[in-house]
């Protein structure tokens, strides 16, 4: 029998930044790619809070930029357990972009990040249940079960085309 | 009008690198957020490449890791543009992860991610389309369309969940 | 005159993040180096919320590492504005590693740093006043006020040897 | 019974680098908390060289940033052991700018770090006694002890406020 | 007896790569000494390939920069496996930077990198043979004897300047 | 008519370092590429303090390691003006790896690398002339013409074969 179930909080985690020469290209705006790193990195620590397991990164979802990032902004990145399965969690991440100066903020991505506990031999481990509290935790907890299955249809149909 | 169009040769790109312990996780694995990182900069090659111009990534679509990535194994990204909009570019890349010392390789992700290229003031501009040529560019490039669309209607639903 | 008061609220800001093996010395514990650097960037974020400006590091207190951070550990960083002057900022900074695997947390280092508000020119600029809320806060705030003036005691005192 | 004493000159040790933009912030000017992490490396090595064992920096003093730093511009940080206790080394810091182009040189920040060496179970071991040679260093000896009783004083002082 | 002789093509490794402003000087050219490591980088890979064991750089031939590589340029480095001698290997590498803009390449950088083969103790162990194809590769292949007795007389005289 | 000249004091440079896991392959020892950058780094630093100007990096000679160097020793690289040209500079540098818990130093690395002064719009410009003075510099700087002489005659070879 698995750990007993734990609430969302226990996962919630933030990572707070600033933009540095070194994330952004010649222009000065972020590099994707960067951002993508970062996410990951807080949704490991959401993970590994929530199942006190070592976790590998099983897939993420499709993701949209709606504005760019630029250098000398702070970024902000929340990320908790939104779902679990038996061995694998399901983490919702939103990044929002802040002018320091102007003290504005605007949401720039959403996603959903799906990592599996793993035991010391690589192989997945059952995670303890969360237990979702406020009504978005509750809204994404509802509507979980739909992208799973969505996630189980695309690992079918991929790597049809390889080289 | 636009310029002229490019064969898919113009774009292909490659980047092969060693996987250092700054990459890995404390168990010697790789974090899929290093390797989204690096994914993106061989992706904005490959769009540079094709429409001579900056680019932004606007989006990547779902990504699955179907095998670990070890410490001390060389893995190598290969990117080319499979399709083409009024000012985007699809972009796919194949990553493989290659024992060194075995000489073994094996395919660890697949990935579609979309990019917009930008004139001066960062407003989208015109690319020129591609043209496929070998059997797996065909195909890629014939069901791109409906990838599109999908994305299109993927960013209607999205953001329906902020805080 | 300068701009309204603030309460801390506004510039509390999280930075939590994995220790990686480039945090680390070859013995896989943290370099205190490195975790001054990372608390530098997080009180430049709760500086720069606070005051809307650009600020440089003016000094910092003395700071005593309790116990060792090992690699695979994770650290959370808080920091606010605990007292303002007139272009200064004293900021408080907390720092938490965590035990993922067993859900331990310790306090590692408390610290204060001060900033300096800075405008276009790199000269000093005013600053709004801070309010404190919590029991901690006013805490902070009412035994500041010492601790500015031993500051700038010290800053008489040194220098006093160089070669 | 401990090792031999030694001379300062065994472990006074430089380490002179360009200030790289990613040292910097989007102004231009070095980050504070970029400096105390060279500032840490350099003591480490004064430090190792002087007890030959692994050491952990157990506290910082207090730190006063006289001038910002800029791009471009070279620094010079200098290290020696300037006072012995038992296990515990104190590392007096010297920091230089350099403009390069112009060829002047200021004294940016002067410091204090207290190491402690450390064996195999991470548990305090004995270092050898240091022997002060020039002026500056007899000086730093002889008011070392008094700077010792300050941290043993704030050491009981401190963590009264932890949330 | 050591293993089977290979082609040229098993080595042949490819790495392209944004330049960063972490990779330049404060006027945005790139520093030679990042392109030195970018270029060990993918010898290590083309040696690896080439002999499936952990190598090490036994020695670099000189090496002459071209042109300035400037920031947000790309650069390509192609590299693969020239000669073999008993336990060492000669990489040949060729490095060109290409204006994404322009769509213009220029050849910056080609040298010669020796690595040796060595076993889980560090000492030198036996290679495969290389088989050159191409008309470049059979050049390169049969001058190499020459430069590997240039190298021989070389580490003879040298050292002789040391303080 | 150029400045005045100055004595080989004037840019003899130093750097300590401690190697770090991020240096090292996956067996601990660290890789010669990233050993290059450091001294390309240094040699910058004094020829930038020799003539006051920005540098570029004209060549490096050949270069052979005698020893590998492990994670967590230090490595001192000195760097000093061993002969002036027109309007470049033959940089000496020197690099020794050292053991901290033995104590034990051992030369790693001597070479020559080129430095060519450049002005605002990147064009070579006039460095003031080199004075050794010690046994050794003098020596260097004796030897140097012919040392010239052979990378001029290089130059014309090379690039001889380009695909
Ligand atoms: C993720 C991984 C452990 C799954 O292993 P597997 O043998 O497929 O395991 P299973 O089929 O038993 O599935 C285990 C769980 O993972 C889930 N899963 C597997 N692949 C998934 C995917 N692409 N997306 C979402 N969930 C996935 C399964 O649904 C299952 O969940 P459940 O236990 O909650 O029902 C394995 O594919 C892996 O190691 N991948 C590489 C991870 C990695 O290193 N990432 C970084 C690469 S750089
Ligand atoms: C430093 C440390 C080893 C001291 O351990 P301890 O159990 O307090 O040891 P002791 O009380 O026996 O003290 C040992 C010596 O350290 C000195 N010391 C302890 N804390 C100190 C402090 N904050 N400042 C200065 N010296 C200190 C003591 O005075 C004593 O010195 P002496 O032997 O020369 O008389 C321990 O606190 C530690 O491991 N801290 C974390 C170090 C670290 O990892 N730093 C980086 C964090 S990111
Ligand atoms: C911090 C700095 C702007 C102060 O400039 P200054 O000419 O001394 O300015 P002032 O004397 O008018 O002091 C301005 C404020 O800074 C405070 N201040 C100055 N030095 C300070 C110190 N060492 N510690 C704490 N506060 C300090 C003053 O108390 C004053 O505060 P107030 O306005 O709230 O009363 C200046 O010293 C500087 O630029 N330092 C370098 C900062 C930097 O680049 N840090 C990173 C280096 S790598
Ligand atoms: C390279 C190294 C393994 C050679 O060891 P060695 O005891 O000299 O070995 P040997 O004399 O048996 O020579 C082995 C092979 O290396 C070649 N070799 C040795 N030094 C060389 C040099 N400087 N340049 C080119 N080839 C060299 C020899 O010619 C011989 O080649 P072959 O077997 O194909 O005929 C050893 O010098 C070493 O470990 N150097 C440090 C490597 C390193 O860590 N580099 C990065 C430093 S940061």
């Amino acid at each position: 029998m698995s750990a007993e179930a734990k609430p969302t909080s226990v996962s919630r985690s933030i990572k707070t930044m600033l933009v540095f020469p070194g994330d952004t290209n010649y222009h000065g705006t972020m590099f994707g790619g960067n951002l993508m790193k970062y996410i990951d990195e807080i949704c490991v620590i959401a993970a590994m809070r929530h199942c006190g397991r070592r976790v590998v990164t099983a897939s993420t979802d499709s993701l949209d930029f709606k504005s760019p990032v630029y250098m000398g902004e702070a970024v902000e990145l929340e990320a908790f357990v939104s779902w679990t399965g038996r061995t694998s969690m399901e983490i919702y991440c939103i990044v929002r972009a802040e002018n320091l100066e102007r003290g504005e903020r605007r949401t720039t991505v959403t996603c959903f990040n799906t990592f599996v506990a793993v035991d010391e031999n690589g192989k997945p481990a059952e995670v303890p249940k969360v237990v979702p509290e406020t009504e978005v935790e509750k809204k994404l907890y509802a509507s979980a079960p739909e992208r799973a299955e969505r996630r189980r249809n695309r690992r079918e149909e991929q790597f049809y085309i390889d080289e």
